[in-house]
Formats: structure tokens, sequence, C-alpha cells
């Protein structure tokens, strides 16, 4: 399957950022699934949102004389907040996005307690805040909002149990529809759930 | 002159990757000053306001056995909106720090027109947008709302002229007081300007 739309270079680079996320060949990764979105959104003056730059440790940087500086040593760094804010009809939006390829549950080991603060704090202070979960293995992606999910992660916190069951997923969260230009057109949910 | 907050380690480090914005001894960079800065109002509730990571090329990285990644080249790029952002009394605030030791006058030559075109569309779709401005050699920080730096923006754009003289941003602009723990506290001017 080709993306005749520019966004290859683009793709393949986040790509080698997300290693660890595993993602269905069937498409594009939900990161540059959500990317072309917003960049949909953008250009048609509907929100402007943005994916944060990936947070680095840089320990070493070497300037040589008449070119660009070039960083040498770095790390990657745990986020602080999520991936994904900005501004959507006049309120704050702030959202993380993750992917399994599991088919009965969504794993909540990679989602740290310090995103979980901080998207209750944003939702305190008036914001909106979600999670954009997607099931590879059925190509479905749900925005499941942070409100719902918080009970789970606390309950992980109490008896251990590390996941939220798919059906759960379905039934609290808001299937999202694809088209090809808005290929995670979240923002159609959000007008329904939070408007 | 020693900051006993535990900082000061952070400090160096976000030194190192402003090397071309030149700040006056007399303090904290005024980067490092906002950080303290949001890091108070995060912990006092007040608004979630965060620093977005310095965007990154990532270009090469190593993963060597039972040890982390090592990103071992990778190149500073032009972010493409501005450095902070977040949520305050349900607002989208939206901003970008400059410092100069310049004494009569504010050099737009580091400002980018995506970052104006940015701050454009925050403020249609319904947020606040501004710029820190902090004059070194005064050691006086002035926050200087959006809409009146653009038209100095499209004037430079006609005719050429780079700069704001200083007397505009006193004029234009309001003085940011200075506390211990509250080193810029901008909040206390957006509230006066915006609500």
């Amino acid at each position: 399957m080709n993306y005749p739309n520019g966004k290859k270079r683009k793709v393949k680079q986040v790509t080698s950022q997300t290693n660890n996320q595993g993602y269905s060949n069937r498409g594009m990764s939900l990161e540059a699934d959500i990317n072309v979105t917003n960049t949909y959104y953008l250009e048609t003056d509907k929100a402007v949102i943005h994916k944060k730059p990936t947070p680095v440790q840089i320990v070493n940087v070497k300037y040589p004389k008449r070119s660009a500086a070039v960083i040498t040593e770095a790390y990657f760094k745990q986020a602080s907040t999520t991936d994904y804010n900005g501004i959507y009809r006049n309120h704050y939006i702030d959202f993380e996005a993750k992917e399994t390829k599991n088919k009965t549950l969504f794993p909540l080991s990679n989602i740290h307690e310090h995103q979980i603060k901080h998207m209750q704090s944003i939702i305190k202070h008036g914001g909106i805040s979600f999670f954009i979960i997607r099931f590879s293995s059925y190509n479905e992606t749900y925005l499941f909002p942070g409100e719902n999910l918080f009970p789970y992660w606390y309950e992980m916190l109490e008896d251990g149990r590390k996941s939220i069951p798919y059906e759960k997923i379905t039934q609290d969260g808001k299937l999202i529809p694809f088209q090809y230009q808005v290929r995670v057109d979240y923002l159609s949910i959000v007008d329904t759930l939070y408007f």
C-alpha cells in the first residue's frame, strides 16, 4: 500500500522513534495518521493542534566551522506531559495516542503516572483531555475520554490489573471515523462528546 | 550569585542550548526564570504551562545491549510553533520568550514568520498569545501581546525595518513583576490584560 502524499520520509522517521509501539502493516502508524490529520485541520483552519517534539536530553554538541551544530550524544527522555496539544473551538485540547496489537485488551503499561496527573490537571483547569487508542489488529481507533480511563488507572494501582478490556474501550469510548485525508477525525468525536 | 533551589544543573543544561541568545549575568536566563515560574504555577495548581522540548532531527540512534538507546547524530530543527503553551483559567495560553542585550531596540531577527502565523491562528481560535521580552541590560521583562507585535512584523516585511524600539515595548507592553519564587509572574499581567 502506498501513500502518494509526499509524507513517506516523515513517516519513516516517526517509525524509527516508535519502535516499541508495534503497529499493523495495514496502514500508517497511528502517529503518522494523526500528523496527517492535524496538518489537514491546520490547513483548513479548523484547529491548531501539534505533536510536541520528542524530549531529548542533549549531552554533547559539536560546532563544526561553516556548518550546522551536530548533536553527537543525546538520550531519549520520558515525556512529562502528553504528546499532543492545541486549541479547538476556544478550548484547550490535550491528548495521548497509543496503539496496540493486542486483540482483547489495552495494556496500561506504557502510560505513566505523571501523564495521568497531567491529564487530570488539564480537565480541572477547563481543558479537554483524552486518549486515542488504536487496536491495530482490527484497524479500529477510539477516542477514550480521560475521565473514563482514570478509574482503571487507580484500580491498577490498587489491585495490580494492568489493562482495560477491549469491550470496555468499545463501550466507553467512541469509534473514530476514517477518511483518506482526515485519517483519524477525532475532532468529529470531540464535537459530539464535549460540545 | 547563587540560587540555592537545586535548579542549578537544570539551568546549566538550558544555557547550553541557548548559546545564541546571550543574556546578562545578573540573573538566570529568561528561559530558566520562566521554567521556575511555570513549576511554581504547576505546584500551586494555578496553571498548567510547559516549555515544549527543543525540536531535534534524529539521524542516528545506537541501541547498545543492556543500556539505553544513544542518539549519535542529530540536528537542531527550527521550531514550527512557539516555545510555551498550556492552560490557565480555561484559556489556551501560547507564548514565545526572547531576550536581548540591546538597550534601544528589540530585534525581530530571531522571530520566524511561521511563529507569527501560528500566534495569529491561536488568537483567531480563541487563545491568548503573547511574547515575553527581556531587556537584559535593564533587567526588565515585558509581556507584549501578539496583537501589538504583528503590525511591526508586517511593517518589517514591507520597509525592511527589523526591530521594535525599546520605548514601544515599554508603552504597548506591560512590565512583569519579579519575585524570588515567581521570577517572571506573567500570569499576573495576563489577568489584567485578558480577563
